[in-house]
């Protein structure tokens, strides 16, 4: 791997905190492999520096774009000049580019790259019905995904019973064809896909999101949390036969899909 | 080389243009054998936007330093707290740092960068005397280093001849010991060291600056131009048996001295 040098093109992961992210090592990795010559540096911001940090960054001619992760993916919003579909119904974006022009375009891309990972492991999710534990901003992005790529319904359920509502409502206005709505209790009886978008299992004494011993035979179980990669929940359902998604599997198909959205393609 | 990832510490360096420097490559290589986790990404800035650029990227929590090149070096010294005295005494800096308590301190590296490039190739400046050609910013920096080294006496030499009064009047006022004058023409006669501190060479038709046919017996030659790595100047001496220094000999003495600002020493 060449080191980074005056040509190469900068990008920035802003984030706080931010050592704990591991898109810079994938993507840089990536790029290397590909012989483009570009870098994702990690850039600390927090919260209430986020305008000011990025006024200064739009000023650096080679930086071309940036990665947002948390707290910034709704504030991000507001500092762009164009708003991508999937960005606009979430109301939140994880990636902008300058264009050629010099203005900047946003787009989310949590929920793609959710949907990317149950495909590269062989589980398309068109035609299933859908359990979904967590309507937070990863959910409301995977909650978007998931009805466009087709699922034939969604049950949505949040401890926090009017986000679960209002996503679901969110859901269906944007993809009529899926049946989402707001479930009373994570109920996963009869759904091919069961999901957590919740922070649950990062903590060990954090209780299962969904009674495994309720799962359907067969269904595909999906988990957001990273740390660990293999949380209580996806083993209690491994244990049991079921096909499980650990949420570190979603890094390779977001990491992609940003390199394509920064015209710097690595597949 | 591991990967650029989220816990590496950031420098930037600020220029414009940008694709030609090759500090980054250098440091990047250097820290990486080092085991040091950091990295400097190029970052073009316009003369115009130095401030609104700087006061972002100081909102950056794990960006630690930047190093400035044209057309940046005076413009940084109105944008940090404090400047330690060989920035103070030339007027302009080209390394700041982030200190613990938060608060920007900077230093000008340049001319101290040359004369670690000379003892490096074994030819300590302490007695000798030196005829400078050009008083520009690099030619300043080198003088007061070269006064600060000890050199018996300097005779500056500039087209422009107010430059090489003030700057021989600089010199002598910052380090009294040494015989620092201006010249009414660039005569080698009796001078142990000969550099170049212009530009010439860099292009094909320059005239050489100086006449390489009065040089003392033994005389060493430098220069500061990097492109080409050997000008005609250099070339010149050193067929007539002359030692030489090319200006690029100067990046690694220079990159040492960066990092160890930095705090992040590679050697």
């Amino acid at each position: 791997m060449p080191p980074v040098d005056g040509p190469t093109r900068l990008y920035g992961e802003l984030g706080d905190p931010i050592d704990q992210v591991r898109m810079p090592g994938f993507l840089n990795a990536a790029w290397a492999r590909a012989g483009i010559d570009a870098v994702l540096v990690p850039m600390r911001v927090a919260a209430a520096d986020l305008a000011s940090a990025v006024a200064g960054l739009k000023r650096l001619g080679n930086l071309d774009g940036l990665i947002l992760t948390i707290p910034h993916k709704q504030a991000m919003l507001g500092l762009v000049d164009r708003v991508l579909p999937m960005g606009r119904r979430i109301g939140a974006i994880n990636a902008v580019r300058r264009e050629a022009d010099g203005s900047w375009t946003g787009e989310m891309f949590d929920g793609l790259g959710f949907v990317a990972g149950l495909h590269g492991l062989g589980h398309d999710p068109a035609g299933r019905r859908v359990l979904q534990v967590g309507a937070g901003g990863a959910g409301a992005a995977i909650a978007h995904a998931l009805a466009d790529a087709g699922v034939a319904g969604l049950d949505l359920y949040d401890i926090a019973r009017e986000k679960a509502e209002r996503l679901a409502a969110a859901v269906a206005a944007a993809v009529p064809g899926v049946a989402a709505r707001w479930v009373a209790e994570p109920a996963p009886e009869g759904c091919q896909l069961v999901l957590n978008a919740t922070p649950l299992g990062m903590g060990a004494a954090d209780a299962l999101p969904v009674a495994v011993d309720r799962l359907a035979p067969g269904a595909v179980c999906a988990d957001v949390v990273t740390k660990p990669i293999v949380t209580p929940f996806l083993q209690a359902a491994a244990r049991r036969g079921h096909a499980v998604m650990p949420g570190h599997v979603m890094a390779a198909p977001q990491a992609a899909l940003f390199a394509r959205f920064f015209g710097r393609a690595i597949d």
